[in-house]
Order: C-alpha cells, then sequence, then structure tokens
C-alpha cells in the first residue's frame, strides 16, 4: 500500500466520504485518484456507490492505519492566514459586489472558489510582496481582480476571460469603485496579443482541471511576464 | 525595488524589528536578507542599530507600500495545522518527557523548534499518509522521534545524532514508554553505514543552516531512503 493510498483509509477510517470530499484528503491528482480507488476496490477494500465510498469489513480490519480526526487548523481552514480586520473590511465589500455577479457557465468550465478564499489568496499574494505591481488574471470568474483591486495597492489589475458577461461586469464595477482594474474578452486557446507580452509582474489563474488546460493558461501567464 | 525589499519595508511599516524577526516576514536566504538590508540601509530606506532595524523618514514616507497588519493565522501560528485531541494530549506527554532532555550544546549547532511545531510536523507527516512506515531521523535535538514514536503509528524510527547525550536520552525514553524508537550515535560528516542503507520510508531533518550543511543532511537522508 503506497501513502495515496493510505491517505484513501485513513480517511474513510473515520467515516462514509463523498468521492468529492476524498479529494482533499490525499495528495494525487484526480486521475490517480480514481485509479487508486480502483485497485482498492478491486482488492476489497473499499466500496464506492453513488458516489460515496466506504470501507468493508476487510478496510475496516486494517489495524495499523488510524484515523486521528481533523488536524487542519479550523479557524483558517487549513491556509494559515487569517482574515484580519482590513482584509475583513475588503471581503464585505466584495461580498456585496459578487451578488451581482453573472452566473457560472458550464461551457466556460466556470465555478468560483469560496469569497473567504480569494480573499486568503489576496492576502498570500501581499505576504509575499508581490501585490504593488503589475497584475495579469488568466481567467477571472473568481472575480480575483476585484478583490485585488479593493486594497487600492496593486499598480494595475487587468484580467482577460472568454466570457463577455464576466468583463463587462468587472469594468463596471472598477468604475463605480474607481479601482484600478480593467478587463477584456481574450480566449487562451488564442495566442497572447502583442500587448499583453512581456508587460506584468505577476499573474494569477486557476486554470481548467485538464493538464492542456493548465498548461495552456500558465503558458499564457508566463507571456505576460516582464523579462521573459 | 524587488519583491524580497518590498517584504521588508512592508513588514518595517509596522513598526521597528529585529533581524531575527524579520527573517520571518520575507522569503530570501539570511545571506540574501542580508544584503538586501545593507543596500536599504546604504539608500537610506532603513537604520540599524544594535540589531534592531527600522524605517528612516524617507523609508517611512513610501506611499505605496502598506502594512496591512498581520494576516498569518493565530490559532496555528500559520501552519494550517491544529493540535486536536489526539495529538494534545501526544503534547502533554512530549512536554513532561522534554523537561528532562539534555541541554542544547552550541558545538553541535542545536537548538530545537518549539514543542507545539514538533508536534505539527508529526501532524503533517501524518497527513501526507508517511507515518507508518520506517522512518529516519537525521539529527534529533528536537526530539522529533519521541513525538512521532507516541502515536504509536511508525513501524519503526531511527534517530541518529552526533551527541551521545541525546541518543543515551531517546533509548531511554523509548524503553521507559514502550516505543518503536531506536537511536545511535552517527556523525553525519562519514558515510552513512550500510545497515541504514536503503531501509527506510521516509527521512526527517532539521539541518544546520549552511548550504554545505544542508545538502550533507539531505544526502544522508536520501541514502537512508529504499529504493534510491
Amino acid at each position: 500500500m503506497d501513502r495515496i493510498e493510505r491517505q484513501i483509509i485513513q480517511a474513510l477510517k473515520g467515516g462514509e466520504l463523498s468521492v468529492y470530499e476524498l479529494i482533499d484528503n490525499q495528495d494525487s491528482s484526480l486521475k490517480e485518484l480514481l485509479s487508486k480507488l480502483k485497485r482498492l476496490s478491486e482488492e476489497g477494500y473499499i466500496e464506492i456507490a453513488k458516489g460515496k465510498v466506504k470501507l468493508t469489513k476487510k478496510g475496516e480490519e486494517i489495524q495499523n492505519i488510524k484515523n486521528l480526526d481533523r488536524i487542519t487548523c479550523r479557524f483558517c481552514q487549513g491556509t494559515g492566514y487569517e482574515i484580519n480586520k482590513f482584509f475583513g473590511e475588503i471581503l464585505e465589500k466584495y461580498k456585496e459586489i459578487t451578488k451581482k455577479r453573472p452566473e457560472a457557465i458550464e461551457k466556460y468550465d466556470q465555478g468560483f472558489i469560496s469569497l473567504d478564499g480569494v480573499i486568503r489568496r489576496v492576502e498570500f499574494i501581499y505576504e509575499r510582496g508581490d501585490l504593488y505591481g503589475k497584475i495579469f488574471v488568466v481567467g477571472d470568474d473568481d472575480l480575483f481582480s476585484i478583490a485585488a483591486g479593493l486594497t487600492f495597492l496593486p499598480q494595475r489589475i487587468l484580467a482577460v476571460d472568454i466570457d463577455e458577461r464576466l468583463v463587462n461586469f468587472i469594468n463596471k464595477v472598477a468604475s463605480e469603485y474607481s479601482l484600478n482594474v480593467e478587463s477584456s474578452v481574450y480566449d487562451v486557446q488564442k495566442v497572447l496579443p502583442d500587448e499583453y507580452r512581456g508587460k506584468f509582474d505577476v499573474f494569477v489563474t486557476d486554470p481548467v482541471e485538464t493538464i492542456p488546460g493548465i498548461k495552456l493558461f500558465l503558458s499564457r501567464g508566463v507571456s505576460a511576464l516582464k523579462g521573459i
């Protein structure tokens, strides 16, 4: 049994989980996870039904793998970042703004992370000393650009997205709140326009979840960086 | 100004800090940090006196870099790991045990991390699914081996250290508490004995803080791993 399989067993020792919940309890990719689940199921350690995974009797009988209960920090969701007063005020504004955002469209593989999660992401970039320059956002259904813009620290934020509704929404909010944020329609499958090349200090992206998709988003982001 | 210098300025915008405190507020190595401090001082942004660093008037006047107050989680010291009931009980036992440990000796570059920190390190290894096998500890003034042994999950833990006092202490505690832990005297400057080679699943180390030291500790650890 390798460490990924041990991660799966130790998570399930705490009780039945959905495949989706299991993702957060182990370190492999989705593809690897599914192949591990298949193997553990074939060997009779787990049962999978209706997207739920649980240990069989044989799985329960494994003595040397234990579930030691939740260890990730409840206060910061295991991120290590708390939302302090400054960022708490930004979170409130950001919450208000996102209420009116366009709905996620499956066609574009949209689906945003938690509002808190976006603010913690801004904190992380601040902590790294990277919030001050020119920031390029490749795909912005999370409205990261708005959250970062609300700190009034970045020199410039450009968010590109394939979804015109989103681009219009970001530009409208930016104008309303006087943020250093602008947005343009751009499809990552097309070459990065010259006007974006080598112009930014930092890029931010939350790519679609396929290897070619990740490569594409990252390569467009990298092309936008200075000194490349 | 690069991002390391911005990290220094944004930390100092919150008030005077010791060089030691600054280390935690930026990402470069100690050597790089000192060269950045030198440069910022020469350019008149900071003043360094008696190990304390503060902004000069010119530094205070930088408008576009701000200190947004503490953002690392207070509850878990920014680690993302809380100490739950199971690990809380281990922490208590571990605290009792460490009261009697040999004092740190400068000659060996000893100086242990916080007791909480050691327990969180065990949690991290547990979360990775790596606590179950054979663990090799290269230098153990933190008594990590004892903390990990108290979970009774590892199959075997071997802690090697140059300090005979420490080795004796670990073996005494292991015997007293019936832990799967043993300890031997070993100087990382010597080649790893054959009996340790290729025998372990995981190694743990907190090396001395020089590049050659880090390389040496890591290479000894790697040699102890299976399949290398």
